[in-house]
């Protein structure tokens, strides 16, 4: 039985400042449950909803098996916990994993990707779960959305749970990978054409607020600016498109 | 000055139902009005805000000068004819662009995109958008979200000013384009692997709902399943960003 004291704290977790004090998040839908319980980050509870549990009983009832804490809610109740209109009716709450502390020194991958002042949730999530598919690490710099806002979860598809995502870098630590002979590109509508480039050993690929671009700590950082060519009229890709795109044909550069 | 009767017609623009018996849409966003007064397609309003008039005077003169009605709202009208947030305080309402009848008829590029049971209207906006990047034109077929939802207008950044979309189209017509050389390619996460694929000269892409994978009817006409190979542990990619990567791949094979 979850006491009413517990219900109000899960529920605030939907807000970044209760996620920030209670060093804890919601992820909702039974995909990202799923990835979260196979991964090494500690899971606190389960909660579903009445209707979700019968129709899910025998998976759930292999969860308890395996010792985890579960449960079931009234459907109100269940709905205070997520911003979704419809939810599915089951949802995890996870310990934050220890934030990595020095990317210059933990780093020693080929490509990084390297995030600042992406204010869309949604777009955050879609390019974690990119970076996942791609195999890259991410750093987030600048005021990046909160990787635990429940929707950028949900975008992630479950990615959050497995791609190693260094929060809040310091500058520095950027230039302490610049002297580790990582080379700064930035993703621009004039750089050079990313079919025809020749990937660095080591690249830190950059992605800006599409409406803002990069910041002046970012751009004094670059070594070379990179671009998708188009046919089209658009005027631009959306940074999650351009992330996934950028990934696809620089990862095949280094096979 | 507005009529009460036309902001109760407008603001109703913002479900599909309307929409359908207007035969109009609403674009909300000072890029995206722009790129719609760009187009071939007839604007018959622009609604700003009393706050967004006074800080765009010069603009919006200038829009006004071209001939377009420019009607200015006090805000908590103007929240009416979107379902933003915080809304930029500019939009238009335009006439529906007369539907493709159709394709198989039309259609004589190298590369088309068949989007069915797309579902998220961000994703299909931004689908519209890479299209538009990639200078693709789009069927869309069973079920789609509609085009014009001010989600999928606004995801679209403008793009669906530029693209040509071919609405509702019936299974028939894809027969006809199958008729017409057009070979069939579904991605999925086990087919011939994009970057060593050898595109036909007519190609149909077609992606579907990421849930519930392609229909009986797509599977049938499927000539050739393609994959993006994956380094990493994502189960898949979003949608939108699968459609931009294989674009971006593929396009490349007919240069």
């Amino acid at each position: 039985m979850l006491t009413k004291n517990e219900l109000k704290t899960y529920s605030s977790l939907i807000q970044k400042k209760f996620r920030n004090k209670e060093n804890k998040f919601i992820a909702e839908g039974s995909k990202i449950v799923e990835e979260g319980l196979n991964s090494n980050i500690k899971c606190e509870i389960i909660l579903a909803s009445q209707q979700y549990y019968e129709e899910n009983l025998k998976d759930l009832q292999h969860i308890i098996k395996k010792g985890h804490r579960l449960e079931i809610l009234k459907s109100q109740d269940f709905s205070r916990l997520t911003d979704t209109v419809n939810p599915q009716g089951i949802a995890a709450v996870f310990n934050k994993p220890a934030k990595f502390l020095n990317a210059a020194e933990t780093l020693s991958s080929k490509i990084v990707v390297c995030l600042e002042n992406i204010s869309d949730h949604g777009n955050l999530g879609t390019i974690i779960r990119n970076c996942d598919w791609f195999g890259i690490n991410i750093l987030l710099v600048n005021n990046c959305a909160d990787l635990y806002n429940p929707k950028a979860v949900r975008a992630s598809m479950g990615s959050i749970f497995h791609v190693r995502i260094f929060e809040d870098v310091p500058i520095e630590h950027l230039t302490g990978l610049k002297k580790n002979k990582y080379k700064f590109l930035c993703s621009d509508l004039n750089g050079e054409n990313i079919y025809k480039y020749t990937l660095p050993d080591k690249s830190i690929i950059t992605f800006s607020n599409e409406a803002s671009g990069p910041s002046q700590n970012i751009i004094e950082l670059t070594d070379e600016k990179i671009t998708i060519p188009k046919s089209g009229k658009a005027e631009s890709l959306n940074v999650a498109s351009a992330s996934a795109v950028i990934l696809a044909v620089l990862t095949q550069n280094i096979k």
